[in-house]
Formats: C-alpha cells, structure tokens, sequence
C-alpha cells in the first residue's frame, strides 16, 4: 500500500496521462446512467471496464506491484485520485475507493495472515468488497469515543450487539469490520473499543435497510446501510490488532482516508468547473449573447478556479509532508483540508447549479448527484466545527505558555 | 380573489390560530411520509383531509366567500400561508397552491364565462388540477420573450407546436394554460406571445416524463413535468384574454406568485429552525452537554432568527403595499424579496442540516426534501441574479439625470 | 423624553420633510470638512447651526416640549434619527447625540430634582456635554459585571478609583456619569455597581488622551477618552438612582442606546447607499460606459437595497414593540437589530468604497470616516457574537422543557 | 535583480533565521512607533538599521551581490519577503519596498546607462528614493489605456502636463517614473503611452499633497502624493525603452509587482494572525476562562489558519512557475493571488480587530493601521473585479471553441 516509491518520477506524466483518457473515453460516457441506476444492472460493464483497467497496468494505483497494484506513494496517488474524482464511478472502477481501500490499508497493516490471505486478497483483486461500521445513530459521531456497541467476550468468541448506520456499500458487502466496545471499564477511553471483522454472512448480522439519503436509497457500491448486530458471534481471531485499539487504528484508518476523500473533491470539483464553463459558452441568453458574458459568472468562474487551485495546493502539501513525516505530522493540515476543501466543493457545485438554471437541479447532469450526495462531506469523517477546532486548539497550545 | 376585505381584521388572530392548529395536528405526523410517496397513493387521505378544512371554514383562504373561500385579502392569506409553508402539503390541502392558485388567478380576472364555468369553478373546488407551460428547455426562463413554442392559426382554431418543461404538476392535472407565440413577428418582442387553455386530453398534448429533479422525478401534484405540443389543435375560445396578452398576463400572474413563493418560503424556514432548534437541545455530545452549548450552534440560530424576521417583514411590507396600490408599484420590493428571502431559505436549510449531522443528509427528516426541492428556489420565477439587475437598474434610473 | 404622544401622527411626514431638507441642504455641505477638524474650529458653526434648528422648532426632537424638545415618541424618533444619521454631525446639531442622550434619559428617569436642575436642564438646552464612563481597558466590556473602578464610602463622600476608557466625547464634557463597583462584596453581582455623576472640574479626575482611534484621537464630541479617576471624591448626593442599581440602570440606558445606534446606522447606510449610485452612474470606464453597467456593481446595489430595506423595518419593529410594550419585551429584538444591522452597515460602506476605487479610500469622501469610525459597530454596546449568543440562549430556553 | 540562482538553496533555511531574527529583534519593537509617525523623525534610526542590515548581508535581498545585495531569485525573496512583511517598515529596511522595487527592476531591464549610473545606482544602495505616477484622478485606474497626461515633444524635450495621484512616497523622492500619452493617435491604444524618467527638483513638477488616506496624509514613504506636471520639460533621453512602449513597461513591472504584494500580504497575515491567537489566549472573560475557549474564536483561527497556508502555497506556486516560465506564463495566475490573497488579507485583519474588542479599532495595535492602510489592495494594481474577470475569461478562450 503506498510504497515509498515505486513508480519513478518521470513516468508519472505519461501515466497520469492514461488514466485522464481512461476517465475521458470509458466512464465519462457512462457515469451518469450508472448513478441513476439501479447500479447492480451495471456491474457488468463495470467489471468489464475493471478488466480493460488491469490489462492497461492502471488498476488499484494505491497497491504495490505485488498485490497486484501500479506502486504508487502517495503523492503519486493523489494526482491519480483527482484524475478518477472527475467520474463518481472512478475510484469504483480501480479499485480505490472507499471504504474498501480504508480496509485494505488496515488488514494490510493490522490484519493477521489468516485474515490478509481470507479476505484482503479477494478486496485487493476487486473479487469482494467490504464495509466499515462505525457510526451510530444514537451517538454523536464527531465523538468517536461513544459507542452503543459492544462486544462481549465468551470463550474464544467475541458476541456483538449493536445498531450501526452508514454503514458505506453494506449492502452487496462480503464482509465488515466493526468499532465495538470490548473494554468499556478501561479507564482511558480511548483504549475502551476494538475492531472486529465480521462475514456478511453471519446470522447475526442484519442489514436492515439501505438508509434514504436526499432522496434515493441507492444499491450495492452506492448505498449506505443500516444494520444491525444481535448477539453476533465472531471468532477472537476476527479481531483486528489488539484488544482496546479500535480508536488508534481508527485514526489510522481516518488520517489517509480523509485525504482520500479531499482529493476526490477535487477531482469533482474539476468536472463541475468544466460543465460551469461550457454552459456558461453554449447558453444564449440573446442570440451572440453568451450567459459567459455576464460578470456574476466570470466572478464565480475566477473564484473556483482560485478555491480549486488552493484546495489542490494543499491536498498535494499535506499528502507531500504526510508522505516524508508520517500521519501524526499532519493532524493540523489534514483538519485545514478536510473543512477547507469541503466547503470549496460545495461552493462550486453550488454555483454551477445556479449558471445551469433549471436544467441544473434536474438529475440531467451530474451536478445534482453531486449537490446531493456531496453534502455529507462537511459532516462526514468529522464536520467542520470539529476540525475547525481541534486545528485551532493545536494552534494555541503554542500560545498558552507566553 | 383576494377580496379587499372580506374578514373582520379582529377575527383573524382566532384565525390564524385555527390554521395552526390544523397544520400541527393533522398534517405535521404525515407530511414526511406524503413527499416519501408515492403521492397518489395518499390521495384518498389528502382528499378527507380536505373535506376536514372544508368543515371548519379554511378552505382556499385566498377566495372569496362567493367563491366557496375564506375571503382574505393579501395581506391576511400572507400570514395564512406562511403558516401552511411549514408543511410541504399545507397549501395543497388548502387548494392555495401553485401552479393552481396563479391560474384561478388568471382565470379569475382574464377568463371567459365559458373557461370560468367550465375550468374555474372546479379548479377552485379542488376537484380538478391545472398547470402552466411556460419555460423551455431550450430558452432561457430569464428572457420570457423568447419562446420556441408557436399557436399559428387556423381559421377557428391555435395549432400550437412546442417543448415546454417544468410544467408543475402537471401529471394528474386537467388542463394547463399554455404560453406560445401567436404573433411572432410583432414588432414589440412583448406582444408576440398569448396564454391559451389546453385540456390535457388533448391528443396533440403529450406529457414526455415528469422529470427527474435532485434524485426524485415524484408524481401527481408533487412532480414538474416535460411536456409536448404536436399539432395540438384548441379552438380559438380558448384564448385567455386577447391575442398578444401573454406576456402582460404573465407578469400579471408572477407578481403575485413571486409573493406566494416567499410567504411559503418563510413558513419552511420556521419549520427547519424549528428542527434545528429541538435537535440542538436534544443531541448530547456527552452526557449532559447538549449540541446547543455550542456558539457555532448558537451563532447559526440567532443568524437564522434574525434573517427570518427581516424576510418576514419584508414580504409582509410588500404584500401590504401590493395591496394598496398594486402590483406596478411593488415590482422592486418583488424583485428584492425573490432574491433576498431564498437565499435565507437555503442558507436556513442549510445550517439545519448541519445541525443534525449524518440525520440531515437522510430523508428520515424534512431537511433532505427541502434542501433539494428548494435549491430551485433561487432559480425559479427569474434567478437571482436577474433579479438583483432588474432591482438595481430600477433603482440606478434615480440617478441618472444628475 | 420620548413622550408617548405629542405630536399628532398627521403632522410626521410634513416634520420629516424639514428634518431632510435641514440636513441636506445645511449639513451635507460641511460635514465632510467638520469630520476633517479640528472639530473646536467648527463650533461657532456648529452653534449657529443648534440657533437655527431651535428657530425651526426642530431641536431635540427626542424631548418633549415642556422640555423644549420637538415630542417625538421613539417610533417617530426613529425615522429622524435615520435622516440625521445621514451626516456625521447630524445628531449632534439637533442635541440627540450619544452619549449626551443617554445621560438625559438617565437623569430624566432616575436624576433627582438637585441633579435634573443642575446638570440634566443646561445638558437639554446643549449648553454642556456630558459622558459616561463605563468600559475598562483591563475588563471583558462585554460583561458588565467585571468592573476594577471602585467607589469606596466615606462619611457622606464616595471615593472613586478607577481607570476607563471609550469615554465618549470626555473632551469638552462638563460631568461624566462613572459605573463603579461601591459593593464589591455583594452576593449577586449584577447588585455590586452603582453610577456616580462626576463634574469633570473634579481635581481627583484626569482626561489622559483622547484614544487615537482608527488614525485619528480626533478632538471634543469626535473624540472617546481614557480618563482615571484617583481619589476621585464626590458627594453621596451624586448618586444615580440607588447604590447598587448601577447594573440595573446601565441596562436601562443600553437598551434604547442600542436602537439609536441602529437608527443612525440606517440613516449612514442610506447616505453611503447613495454615493454609491452616483459613483457607479457618473464613472466612466470608456466613454460612454458607466460603472453602473457592470453587474457586480448592479449585484452590490441590490445586496445593499435588500439589507437597508431589512434593517429599517426591523429597527422600527423593535421601536414600535418597544414603545407599546417596553424594554424588557424587546430584548431579544434588540440583540437581534444590534448585530444584523451593524453587518449591513460595515458591509455597505465595504461596497461603496469599492465602487468608489482609490477615491473610496482616500479622505476625500465621507466613505472612509464611517469605514473607520463605524468599525466600532461590531464591538460596542455588545460585540456580535455576545448578542448572538444571548439571542440565541433565549430561543432555546423555549425549548429546553421539551 | 533577481539572478537566476546566486545563493545555493542549501544555505537558505539559515538565512531566513536571520532575517527572521532582525525582524523580530529590531523591527517589532518599533514598528508601531514608526507608524504613528511623524515618519521623517524616525530616518535616523531607519538609516542605522539599513547600516545594520548592509553588515549583515541582509539588505537588498533582491539585488544581484554585484549590485549590492543578496542576490536572491524570486521564489527565495518571496519567502524573505513573507518575513519582512510581518512589519510595515520591513521592505522599506531591506530597500525592497514598492515603488523603488519596481523602479529598480524596469531601470535594471530598460535603463540607458546613464540612466542606471544616476538613477539606479543611488536607488539600490537606499542613497535616494523613487516614485511611479501613473494613476490619474479622472481615469480608472483599472483600464491604464486611459490617461489625461500628455508628454508633447518638443525638440529634444518633452513637455509634460497632467494631473496624477496615489504617487505613493512622492513626498521625499528625487525621482520619478511618469506615464504619459507621447502617441495619442496611435491606432493601437496599447503603443500611446510612454514611460518618462523626471527629477522631482524639475520646476514644471509640483507634490499638491500628500493623500489623506483612511485618516492620515503620512509623510515621506508613509504617504501617496498628488502631483501635478505643468510644462513639464525633460530631455528625450529620460525616455524609457522606446517611445510607446509605456504600457508594455507597465505590465512587466506590474506583473512581479503583483507577487511581491501578495508576499508582503501573507507576512501581515502571519503578524495579524500571531496578535490574534496572543489576545485569545491572554483575555479573560471570567478568571480562568479565556477567550480562546469560545468556539466563535477558534473557527476563526482556523479558517484564518486554512487560508493563510492557501494563499502562502498559490503564491510560491506563481513564483516557482514565473521563474521558470517567465511572466507571461502566469497571468491568469497573478489574477488569481492578486484577489485571492488580498480577500485573505482583510478577512485576517477584520477577524484579529473583532478578537481584541476595543482594543482593536485604537492605534495601540498594529491591526487599525493594516485595516486602514491595506483596503486599498482589493484595489490598487487591478481591483478584484478586474482581476476576476480577466481570469474567467481567460479560462473562458478555451472553451469558446467547444
């Protein structure tokens, strides 16, 4: 997973190049019939464009050459996760995507070698896919210290009961890890929560619904569930790490996973400036008169470009340093990208919308997909308030001494 | 239609009160379920529950007695229909909803004995719906002079040929009154256009789809439709007013819409600043220590309390205004409430949303349907940004003689 | 002060009439060159101009005529507040101005008959100034209830120590009105303080500067002080009220102080408002082409017209709810005038000036004294996010039971 | 000026130590002082410091070592510029302030020699200072084809008259660089204008004023002059470049003139920032609980934080790329730091005045001077407005074909 290098520098260009065509030819096509769904009807095509991806070297970027990957760091990863953003079916179609490759990082560095060769091979090829269940509907999910669930020691076993919810691409899922309490006395609260992984089969588990989200439940990869665990029982050797580290590999988990995600934006954020600029030119407002002519839409074209290139700038300066010093280096940019960048792509998909007129709030074009579905990422995996002041709080630990 | 003064003023607060009451008991534990749809299959409830408003004297509280109404002026049916507002079926119940409420309108003051016995007296029933095809997907809304559709004639009858979209509602309605080029080469681009009364029965009259808006294309009252005219032949008694009117009759008709839109408007913003408040209170972040201990939190409410109030008072100065010398005197404060009050509106969806977190995104509350059916808010009846130029070089025409 | 009705309502717009023209046609051509100083250099100018108003019968509008005012009640104030707010000396001239209105409402209210002929009689006629000092440099102004001055009793004298500042106007005063802690040992704090008249001649009082503020220290009634008072004796007859009311009484002049801020922030809005059309119409990018046409600018006169027009009808709500109901029933209005309006105002001047370019910043207008001396806005008598939060505080009480 | 690399990036790191200590060691303790003026009293100390500064081998860091200085390339100034820019006496210390900066780089570039051995040399050893008239009171400074001034050729003379302002330091320079109209029949508007060298002792030259700008006229470099030429007489060899070429010299000085802003900006930010978090921390609301507790403040530490790094990471990416690709490779992004950064800029400073209360708007803190004294970078070298539709439309070319 993100090898320290790889790929050598100067192929990168060439490369990046291969999957903009990519992007361009197969699934710009496509990506907006697939989110309108029912997206398991296309899994064929899908599949077929994930065989076209491997036979072009182009599959699972982020893994080693060994697992079946391109090799890329993590920098080099980036610029490739901008490439597939621009398709909300991009990460899907290499294998990148979330929250997959959150657990692939995690059983990559944390799973057993029963568990890596059960179930990360078969996640690493694409066979299966898997899920993450953290949050939970009765607790504030900006604290992950609370948590309902709880994972009681029988035996050997481990006996779950819970109520999770967003619960990413459960359905469809061949297996899920689970944030459960096996320690709730422990003292140190962070030290109170495990992770266990559990097969999608088991008799315990539930998936109750794939949860409404501004107006469609979606399917398979495009469904967030709610599910639920009675007295589910998993082998001791489902647990992932140890004993009382759910919050650190949590974290672990988050650290690259919210970079992940802001690179994404703004990948999206690229397509949405380009579906802005050419309604913008094609939209006669008299005839000869493009809408492009009015200045409120040269002042929301200048003002993406400005919060794109800022956002880009500092998703490649926070991925560049987390590279070289590690995670816990860049707590304070990773809070500064996840707020920053979520509010830029809401903001431009905001103003797209707008030069769009009505056609923009019909699901005719992506922007309404993204308007919907996007809104999420100034609440998910921390909202706003919370970076906003866990940055700030760092900050002024430097001050509290003078 | 609104009469000058068919209600005592002293009567109204007991009024008003009626109307709420009604609003929370009968329609806010099943609004959510309604929009969820499918809407027909909740037609035989909506119906008893409008037998029920009949009952109690507060059906369409916009007619006059004579008219089987509750004979309100505007300023008393602004205050009326915030309240109604709060529910995304409220005005429907009342039979005050658009498109409806501007085609009794249009009807009311333009139409012929013939269209008013036949079309308007069971519009204002509730028996039957309408709608209106106005915008084109190939036009821009911003410019109603330009329009694609053409009704040449022939001998008796308009053969009318167009595309036409967002037609609300139009799927279940009776008849639509449609806007199409009669005299296209008129010198003035503002006498080209006449409104015509199409039953939908009509063999050259084909509803294409209701389409798909923001993950939803909805159905019956609550769905926009796209619409087309082949050949659509209508006698020539189906004229509304004379030849050339449309555009006049239009902006006769969006004045007051525009007011409508607001006064509803405001009523969402209570019932979203309602949520966020309960869920503010309600949402611990740990045991004891509520969500609205949070000056962000705090912020959000006193900003939206404060918008709400302005855009309250604003509209409320307008309706009163309109009221008292017409419509051509309120043509800024129209402009300046259509543009001001939407942008409260989503800015207050918004903060709720964020309020109640991954809840906010889910359709298991109002947020969701309102944050995407009301993003069309600032775009719909001329976008904002036509607005606020309308408004200022209104404004700038003071000036420019010194 | 504020009577509750002298002057027949008929006779307002013919009032108002003389209020404009005074301030357009004797204030707008100096006041510009006044707010340049020395301001002592215009006093003969200044005093003509209070002969002039008293001739007109328009001088003190806020006092009743017994009082040699005009009788206005606060919601007719109101709207001449916002007409004299247009100059920066507009509500000097007509002897309304904080904080010497303040002081008359105080003394009014609360004075004894010693401290109503001494001190309140020659302040109504604007014979004297006066101030009040009540922020400390060393103290949160935003709670009043922290206080370092300290009155200490001894025999029939009090014996004040203290260091203050944002004296208003302390240049030139004849007395201040000084909020000292004289029970620092009681029990509830909002009972500790007490208000203390002290003639400025008092040799334990010092004027140390006038503050520079925002570039200027400015001079007289354009001027905010840093005073000390050490071993600042005064007799117990000088007392305000009670000992111990001092919270309570500083309550009392806040609340209306805040709606005459409003007022006159509307009545600036609207001046500035103005200079920004003139600009936008007079200034030629090429011939031919004025400023006006460019959008943005057409986008700020909208924004600018909405938010006027908000606050205004906000502003005179609380007014009007304030004179009906009193001061306690507004609280929350006024916490709500006080921030919104205060963002309109620093937002139009911010507007303007852009228009307006390198001019804008320039002295040479009257754009860059409000951009300066307005800044203050935000901050005093409650910063924002004081009154957001007590606002918002407020709401949540209604919902806290729930 | 700016070498392609003289100083080896190694050494750098240590380097910016020093000019972070002198700084912090020399320059903070008095900077305030110097901005409360009168400036001309403090040359003594300036011109020591500038001593101080030459041992070092700090002054001049954007001078090649032949010419004095430190021999930086632009993206090392840039982050000494950052540095120096923390105090408003920074640039001018090191002899790198605007407008001398600029001068030097178009005598450097387009100088005769003996116009570099007169004027040049003296100006990059700090012997004498420079001004630039360009800007015209009649003409907007956002179109530099429109000029009044006329440079008539007379013989070997020019005879200038015109009428300029925001001379900035034209009080105490001995030269300055005038635009005037030497072609104003050209068909090109572009080939009019010419750039003339004028000695200031020339007695067709006349300093009308210093600007009061947002309170203070200033003095010597803290002051931007009217001025005015009347007959005017210089010798055609003051000529700069050729004649006509005046408005391509403008853009090539503007350009880097641009970056070098945008530098100074971030340093502000960062000094703005710094007093920020300082006040946060040391006010106490309540014993033991400070400022920097309440969530309103923390946001804006860290959105200020988020978009200080933001405009940091734009403005080296425009330096490495303009000293690789030369200017005309980073128009667009020159636009888009120029408005970006300058946003930033009074977002910082208006957040840091409303954390210090009171405090704030005084001139006890270096945040009134910044607030007043850079309003004008949203507006001079290009307003926003410009800025931002110069950019969109730019952006815009590529799609027009599409």
């Amino acid at each position: 997973m993100h090898p320290a290098q790889n790929i050598p520098q100067e192929a990168l260009p060439q490369l990046l190049e291969k999957y903009r065509e990519f992007v361009k030819e197969e699934l710009f096509p496509i990506d907006l019939k697939v989110v309108q769904g029912p997206f398991k009807s296309f899994l064929p095509i899908l599949n077929e464009l994930r065989a076209k991806a491997k036979e072009l070297g182009l599959f699972a970027p982020h893994l080693s050459t060994q697992d079946g990957g391109v090799g890329l760091n993590l920098v080099q990863f980036a610029q490739v996760s901008e490439i597939l953003g621009q398709s909300p079916i991009g990460h899907y179609v290499f294998n990148c995507a979330a929250p997959d490759i959150g657990n692939m990082e995690l059983l990559h560095l944390f799973g057993t070698e029963a568990q890596q060769s059960t179930w990360l091979k078969p996640l690493q090829k694409g066979e299966i896919r898997s899920c993450f269940a953290m949050t939970e509907p009765k607790m504030p999910g900006s604290n992950p210290v609370h948590l309902g669930t709880i994972a009681h020691r029988e035996g050997n076993d481990y006996v779950i009961n819970g109520h999770k919810w967003f619960t990413t691409a459960a359905d469809g899922a061949k297996f899920t890890i689970v944030m459960a309490l096996t320690n709730p006395e422990a003292e140190n609260p962070y030290q109170r929560a495990s992770m266990l992984l559990v097969p999608l089969d088991n008799p315990g588990y539930q998936l109750i619904r794939n949860i409404p989200i501004m107006g469609e439940a979606g399917e398979d990869y495009l469904s967030h569930g709610e599910v639920k665990f009675e007295n589910c029982r998993v082998p001791v050797s489902n647990l992932i790490g140890k004993e009382g580290q759910g919050f650190a590999l949590a974290q672990e988990r988050l650290g690259p996973g919210r970079i992940h995600h802001c690179m994404r934006w703004i990948g999206i954020c690229e397509r949405v400036f380009d579906l802005m600029c050419k309604r913008a030119i094609s939209r006669q407002l008299d005839p000869g008169k493009a809408l492009a002519e009015k200045q409120t839409i040269q002042n929301w074209i200048a003002e993406s470009r400005a919060e794109i290139k800022a956002s880009r700038l500092m998703v490649m300066d926070t991925a560049q340093k987390m590279q070289e010093l590690g995670a816990k280096a860049v707590k304070e940019d990773i809070s500064t990208i996840k707020f920053f960048v979520a509010d830029v792509l809401m903001k431009v998909i905001d103003r797209a919308i707008q030069v769009h007129g009505a056609l923009g709030i019909t699901d005719d074009t992506l922007l309404s997909f993204w308007y919907r579905h996007e809104r999420g990422a100034r609440i998910y995996d921390g909202p706003d308030e919370v970076h906003k002041s866990a940055l700030a709080r760092s900050i002024l630990k430097n001050y509290s001494g003078k």
